[in-house]
């Protein structure tokens, strides 16, 4: 079992992850590639105490080779949910699954756009992960969503096991569809609802479905653990970097601004030290 | 006039410094020498993200290079007492003033430990300012307490408007003390008083004064500027780095655990940015 689950590659993340090594902690980042970052394509980076005109990629390329050096384990994947088991939590990360017993989110800027009447239909046919909620749709009708190819697997195990499936991609070439998906090339508007969902409304036509998947490049913070508490559209922390959920921290750019290098690092680096905290009280215990 | 008068030289003090030269603000920073910080002899610093297997002195060089490099003003010196003016603050740094619209106080680990009965009388004998509090104790006896050679000025000042100046001082060659000048070697113990300051107790000896100056390389904190709220021995303040006071910031080791570079760093950043609002807001007003 690890001891941190980082969820985020940014400065926050890697900051946390270097931290938790230095107390001898088994920490893991789950992340996309440092490359994907928005840093990286920053001209120039002046406000981060003791780099000096490097530019975006030089920094994330530093950041990078000292989690390394430092062994700091990275694992390129989307974290799609997490699971609270007791004391400790189960990290879906695209269908594999680690347990930890702590959790550190420093998935960056909220840049999720939530569909009219996302939100108010979760948990009633929205889901995120076609492996958790797929089996409660099956011989049933499904929309899904997909923002990249990694969309394609969950797309072909939900056509295995649902009636119909519509598979709406806002990307262009489609890779490995099985020839029942009615696959089409669009971008949702709305979601369709009554009592419970009932299809996802596109620019021009409407598909019918019990349930509507939204598998998205980044998921919404808000749903990656049940009951995590936001302020806004941002995660709420204390000054321990503490959310609402024992054993749950928060860091960077998703805890608000300023949306800056040195804020991310320094909460990353409280993140790990509250957790560490919490890990040996726990152990001890 | 100063936007940010920064008052700490060490990783929180640059940060906030660079952040604001960033946002086109007028600051300076007053400290000691740079090479006087703890981290200076440090071995070996690796859980600041970016700069690994770096010694204390190489960061700490690096940090001011950077400050330099950005046109940071820097003034050494002992700033004794912040002012409140209204709408912006008077410093007296070692009996020259400055002016500022906002003040950071980064000031580093609290590590000044008070003398029995210092706290509670301060304001009826005890001081920790010649220049502010001197002319109190005209024709009056005062013991004086230095830690170092700079607290001479102030005890030559007290010998030419007081009738006796009892002069404890803990480093051993005095330098240029007037002869009229009582100079003992030794450390004080507690203070005395009845309701208002008596003197000064020593290991072997009883010093009597109406007033105690207490001129020590660290001003205690909470005594900066009056009114200030604490937690303890650190600063109360919330996620904007804001302290009770408006338009007085603190930032790093003076607002309390983790005593770590990055959290210094990340909150010089926040406190920067809110004095930043803060008198734009004013200057908008």
């Amino acid at each position: 079992m690890l001891d941190i689950a980082i969820i985020g590659a940014g400065p926050a993340g890697l900051s946390a992850a270097i931290n938790g090594v230095t107390r001898n902690k088994r920490v893991m980042v789950f992340g996309n590639k440092p490359t994907s970052s928005l840093i990286y394509k920053a001209e120039q980076v002046n406000n981060y105490l003791g780099m000096y005109g490097v530019t975006g990629k030089e920094m994330i390329e530093q950041y990078v080779d000292h989690a390394k050096s430092m062994g700091v384990p990275m694992h390129i994947g989307k974290v799609i949910q997490i699971f609270s088991l007791g004391d400790y939590y189960t990290l879906n990360v695209e269908n594999e699954f680690f347990e930890a017993r702590t959790v550190i989110i420093a998935t960056g800027l909220p840049m999720v756009k939530m569909l009219p009447k996302e939100e108010e239909f979760i948990g009633k046919g929205i889901s995120y992960c076609a492996t958790c909620d797929g089996m409660l749709y099956k011989d049933k009708d499904v929309v899904v969503f997909g923002e990249t190819h990694e969309a394609e697997k969950d797309v072909n195990y939900l056509s295995e096991i649902c009636r119909n499936v519509h598979y709406v991609h806002q990307y262009k070439d489609v890779k490995h569809i099985n020839h029942t998906v009615n696959s089409i090339h669009g971008k949702p508007k709305e979601i369709i609802a009554g009592d419970y969902v009932e299809g996802l409304k596109l620019k021009d036509q409407e598909l019918k479905g019990n349930a509507v998947f939204l598998l998205r490049e980044t998921t919404p913070v808000s749903k990656l653990i049940s009951g995590l508490e936001m302020n806004g559209k941002t995660i709420q922390v204390n000054r321990h970097m503490e959310t609402n959920i024992s054993g749950i921290y928060a860091a960077g750019d998703c805890t608000g601004t300023p949306y800056q290098i040195s804020k991310a690092v320094g909460e990353g680096l409280i993140a790990a030290l509250s957790a560490v905290t919490y890990i040996d009280r726990q152990k001890a215990a």
